[in-house]
Order: C-alpha cells, then sequence, then structure tokens
C-alpha cells in the first residue's frame, strides 16, 4: 500500500489513562511515530489493570490495548538535564498533547508559549476535563464525574431507572476523536502557513458536544429528555423504537411505520393508533408490542419484518458476534507481536482498500530511551 | 483568529441523516466549505422532526442541528444534464463524501475508480452500515440495529437488566467523528504526494473500534462483561465505581480506595473489604453503599468526599447544568441566524484560544444552485 497519510510525522505524546493516549493510538495507526514521554514511574496505567488483567509482570493488558505502535522515552522533567533533552526533541516535533491538569506543563516550563519559542510551527495541544480556566479548573477530570456533569446519564435506560452511565469512558474516547481531529485540522494549517497552532479540548465540552441533538432539542422545547416507560431507544423518538424481548432473546426495531409493523407481525391492536400518537402514546404502543412479541422467538419475528423490509435485528453479545461471517470478513481483529498472543482490534479506517493494522507491542517503559537519544543527538 | 485550519478546502456531501452529515458540521467548523448535494425532494432528514419540532415549515429543528454552515446545490443525479454538472463541480473539489447504500454511486457514474478519473487527488470517502462487501452489505445501516448487532448494548445497565441501548445515535456520530479523522489525514496524503485516496467507513467497525477496550478484555479472558446488580458504572470496574442514591438525588463516584472512602463517609462496614474484594464483592459492597448513601443529601457526601480529595461529582440535568458557572463560561452555546431565536452548541475544539462558532443557519433546498452554478460555471 502508499505510505500511512501521517509518514514521518513525530508527535510527543505527555499523557496518562485513555484520552490522550487514545489519540496517540489513532495517530499512531495513522502512520505517525507517537513517542510516549514517561516519568520514571511511567504513565499510571501501566498499572491499572481491568478484572486482574495483566499482559506480563510489569504491564496491564489495559495498557496495551490503548499503548501498541509506540516508543517510550523516560525523562524526569523537573531534572534540568532531562529537561533539556525533552526540549530539543521538542524542537524536532510535529505534534505534543498532554492531559496534566492546568498549570502543570507551565511550571515545567513546558506551556504554550514557553514551546512555540522552542518550535513556532509545533502543533500543542492540551487535553482537560473542563478546560483551562474557569471554576471547574480544579476539578478532577475523570471520565464518570464528567459524564454526570453534563447530563448524559438521562438519556439511556427507562423512564424509572436511575440515571444510567455510559457502560464505557465514552468522555475519554470521544475527546480523544476529537483530538485527532483537531491535530490533523492543525498540520494542514501548518501546511498551509508555516505556523503552529494551539489546540484545546476538554472531556466536558466534547461530551456536551456529542449530545448536540439532543441539547438542540432541549433548548429550543425547555423539556427535558423523557425516557420511555419501558424498551426506551431514543428519548426523543416515538415507538416502536427501541429493544423489545421475545420468547428467546431480544430485538432492535427501527423507524418503522406502525400500520406497517401491525400488519407484518399480525397484532391488530397496534392498527388502532395513527401516526400522531407513536410520541404522545409511546408507552402504551411499547406495552402491547412487548407482550406481543413474547409469544415468539426473535428469529420468528425476524423473518415476518425482513420480508416486508422492516427495519429490526436479532441482538448480539459478543459470543454470537464473532461466529457471524459478517464479523470474520471485517478482519477486525489483529494479534499483536509479543510472546503470548494477545488480540486487540484494527484501526476502523480503511485507506485505498487497505485495513489499517499495527502490530508493535506497546512498549516497555523507558524501552526505546537510548535509541532515541542517539538519534537526535539530544 | 488566524483563517480556520480548512479555509479553502471544497467539501461535496452527498449524504443524508446524521452520520455523513455530522462529518461535513465538523469540517465546515473548521473551515471548509461544505456543498450537500440533494436530490430534488432533499436530505431526508428535512423531514425527520423529533418531538415533531420544526424550524419553519420547510425543515425540521433536527436538520438544522446538523446542517449549519452548509450550502444546498440540488440535482438530479440520474439526469445527464445535471449528473455532467455535477462531474465538473467533483473535479473542482477536494473532498467529497456519500453514505448511499452499496452500488448506489457506481450505478450513477460516481463510483470511486470513475470519480478519479475525473479527479484524481479527490478524497473520496464512503460511510456504510456493514462495508462495501460481505454478508451483511444489504442490511439496513442504522444506528439502532448495528448498535444492536455491536454488543454494547451488554455494557450500560444493571445485571438483571435488559440490554440497553445507548440513549443518543452513537454509531452515526462516532462513524461521523472517524470519518472527519479520515479525511483530515486523506488531506494531508493529498499535500504530501499529489494523489487522492478512498476511504471507508462503516458504522459497524466504528462501533466495535469504540468498544476496543472491552473487547480486548473480552478476547483475553472469554468472559462477557458482567454489569453489577446495582449501581453499575463500567463492567470491568470494581467498587466503588458507579452511580449511587442520596437522599436527594445522584453522587457518581469514580475509582476510590475503599479504605479511604471507608473513612471519609464514616461507613465501618466496608472496612471489612480489602482491595481484592473490590471486584470479586463488587455487589455486596455496592449494597452496603447505597444503604449508607441513602440517609444524607448530595452536598453532604460531596463535602466530605471532596475534603479527602476523593472522586465524587453530584449529578446534574441539562436544567441544573446551565446554571452552573463552569457550564456559562464555556460559552458553549450559539445562536444561528434565523428569523426565530434558534440555540444550539458550537465546535468542541478550541483553535488558538478561539472557540469555532459557526451561525450561517442550515440552507433551503437547493438555496446555492444558482450561485455554485454561476461560480463554477458548470
Amino acid at each position: 500500500m502508499k505510505d500511512r497519510p501521517l509518514s514521518g510525522i513525530i508527535v510527543l505524546e505527555f499523557c496518562q489513562y485513555l484520552s490522550g493516549p487514545s489519540a496517540g493510538l489513532r495517530l499512531a495507526d495513522l502512520g505517525a511515530r507517537v513517542i510516549k514521554i514517561e516519568s520514571p514511574k511511567g504513565d499510571a496505567c501501566r498499572k491499572l489493570a481491568i478484572e486482574d488483567l495483566w499482559v506480563n509482570d510489569r504491564d496491564s493488558l489495559l495498557f496495551h490495548t490503548i499503548n501498541r505502535n509506540k516508543e517510550s522515552l523516560t525523562a524526569n522533567l523537573k531534572d534540568e538535564n532531562d529537561l533539556s533533552k525533552i526540549k530539543k526533541l521538542i524542537g524536532l516535533a510535529d505534534v505534543m498533547i498532554h492531559n496534566f491538569r492546568s498549570g502543570v506543563m507551565e511550571k515545567l516550563g513546558l506551556g504554550y508559549e514557553q514551546v512555540m519559542s522552542i518550535n513556532s510551527n509545533i502543533i500543542y495541544t492540551e487535553i482537560s476535563g473542563y478546560g483551562a480556566t474557569g471554576p471547574w479548573v480544579k476539578k478532577p477530570g475523570q471520565d464518570l464525574l464528567c459524564q454526570a456533569k453534563s447530563g448524559l446519564m438521562y438519556t439511556s435506560g427507562n423512564e424509572s431507572d436511575p440515571p444510567v452511565p455510559f457502560g464505557l469512558a465514552i468522555g475519554d474516547i470521544i475527546c480523544g476523536a476529537q483530538a485527532v481531529q483537531g491535530v490533523l485540522a492543525g498540520l494542514i494549517h501548518v501546511y498551509k502557513t508555516g505556523v503552529g497552532v494551539k489546540l484545546e479540548l476538554s472531556l466536558m465540552e466534547s461530551l456536551l458536544d456529542f449530545q448536540f441533538e439532543l441539547l438542540t432539542t432541549y433548548y429550543e422545547s425547555g423539556k427535558l429528555p423523557r425516557r420511555s416507560k419501558t424498551n426506551n431507544g431514543h428519548s426523543l423518538l416515538g415507538a416502536p423504537y427501541g429493544i423489545h424481548q421475545t420468547k428467546d432473546g431480544y430485538i432492535a426495531i427501527a423507524m418503522v411505520p406502525l400500520a406497517d409493523l401491525a400488519e407484518a407481525i399480525a397484532c391488530e391492536q397496534l392498527l388502532s393508533f395513527g401516526k400522531k400518537d407513536i410520541f404522545s402514546k409511546r408507552d402504551s404502543i411499547k406495552k402491547i408490542l412487548a407482550k406481543h412479541l413474547a409469544k415468539q422467538t426473535s428469529q420468528y419475528w425476524i423473518k415476518l419484518l425482513k420480508a416486508k423490509d422492516l427495519w429490526a435485528m436479532e441482538l448480539l453479545d459478543w459470543e454470537k458476534l464473532r461466529f457471524q461471517s459478517g464479523y470474520q470478513q471485517m478482519e477486525l481483529e489483529q494479534k499483536i507481536s509479543l510472546d503470548s498472543d494477545l488480540l486487540t482490534t484494527r484501526c476502523p479506517i480503511r485507506f485505498d482498500n487497505q485495513k489499517l493494522y499495527g502490530e508493535k507491542a506497546a512498549p516497555d517503559l523507558g524501552a526505546d530511551t537510548d535509541k532515541i537519544i542517539a538519534e537526535f543527538g539530544l
């Protein structure tokens, strides 16, 4: 295949945990050379083991999931000698990303203005919880806490449920994805003008942007989203949109005209509702539907719905998904080159009919320090 | 401020609904000129009103939320005359994005190979449900249905809950965000090589990538995620991670050492659990915690937890959020220039200390057709 689009680009990642490192991961998959600048203790994520899963005696599986395809250089940024090496490296880099708390980089002499005096065409990227100023600047920028503040937890689940958090680190991931957008747009700016840019992203702004459809509706209507009593799919959409239990599992039904649905699944009771009722009588409709769908298997219903070209799908968990030929043909899994067989997912963006794999394992702490110091004469 | 990074870039958006148009929206906010190529009927999203909210007698609020800052050109792509105009326009564009079903663009003469013969340095971007080939190619690429197939619905909610869909169109939004990443990386590729690229994205691959941490853990452990019995926060994290009800509301508690938590909130019963118990005895710990936290108000607990620097936050809905000075200082809301006061959110990425607003309202169907035909001599 062609060179990856970011080949030749050097990214310095002064980051821990997920938001910044997930941005670094995508940039690495797109061809950039990503160097993690770690304290002698290392990215704290190295020791954060979910389900107590470790790749070796040094690093957690979680760390390996997020940091493949990168190099690691250790430096004590409070040490003058180490710091001057890092400053030299900054002089040669295209991008830097940090997710330290506000003020930390400035104290180290690596704030935006200070870095600009070293390298005026660098993309300087800051990721925080709530922005670099304002009354929330000292609050912990952690995913669940940002979700809690963002209103997001009132969108999933049913009406009588407590607030439901998204079951993964949505704030970190969305913010990391937007940081990649900013970095790439910044690189284009540098190509055109020769001048670098400062980027700022925050988990909170990312989570609010993520809800842009719902928030705009709220600004306009003044009404908070109302989840349906049962089978909620999307708080702002009418029946039958949602997940419905069958005799042996669950099916998802998307936007489907009620009359067509009633006919397809032979549910006469639904015929008494009109188009205008799908929102105002959402709960009643879903109740009738639930009772009806519980009588037969998922496959039975899917067959009937598919015959009428109505949008429905059987729910899969990962065990079932992995057996599907559609999943297998995506070749989404990739093996990382380690002693043990570590499987993870690849980059989801396909370039010129190529899937982008990156089989280099996450680096041991400081694994590339000597090599990088020699290579760049630091 | 400086020119926006994508100023001068022309993007043609052959898209409907959310995934493609949300990519176009971000590119427009970053400075690109985004032209929607619409059939005489228009993007179907114009008529998709959630909560029956309309901006005027022509277009839904939803359409306006996703399509600000763009132009609209109508063309009947099955008409030779119209098609030749569009081909001329493609010859002048930098990027095109489509989210038609597989085969539609090829039939129209606008497939990748055909477009390359018109403009060899264009970024050609395809967004689909499940990729351009394979056994799922004909399945409807709709957000809820893709969520259902991706396993995602088993990550949120509590153990005994049915599968819980994410309460917004996560697949569309994540895929749109990754399309922006691909387009920007593609533009960098063109700057460096002068040769365009083909990009392919799919809701399904985006949703699986989105779960990369959880999936990698599953590949390794072979165990499906187990949501906690109550107060689930993240299926792979131990107690007390999650949302907890108080006397008057809810608080989120993130990673917090159990012993410190027990001391801070004076809950002696928690002291009997060790570090190793936070996952294996997650449900018991959360049960004790729930009983204890129900006795006092959110503010009472937050004060105690904050005093010990433990990660916790009171839950906010949007009504409460809008009153917070931290929210107000973000200046996330922007007014769109229309007869009525339409408020929406701005771009979440800050460039050089500037927030990127884009107050131009979504175009009426075909509003810019004549202007664009004259401007480019089509």
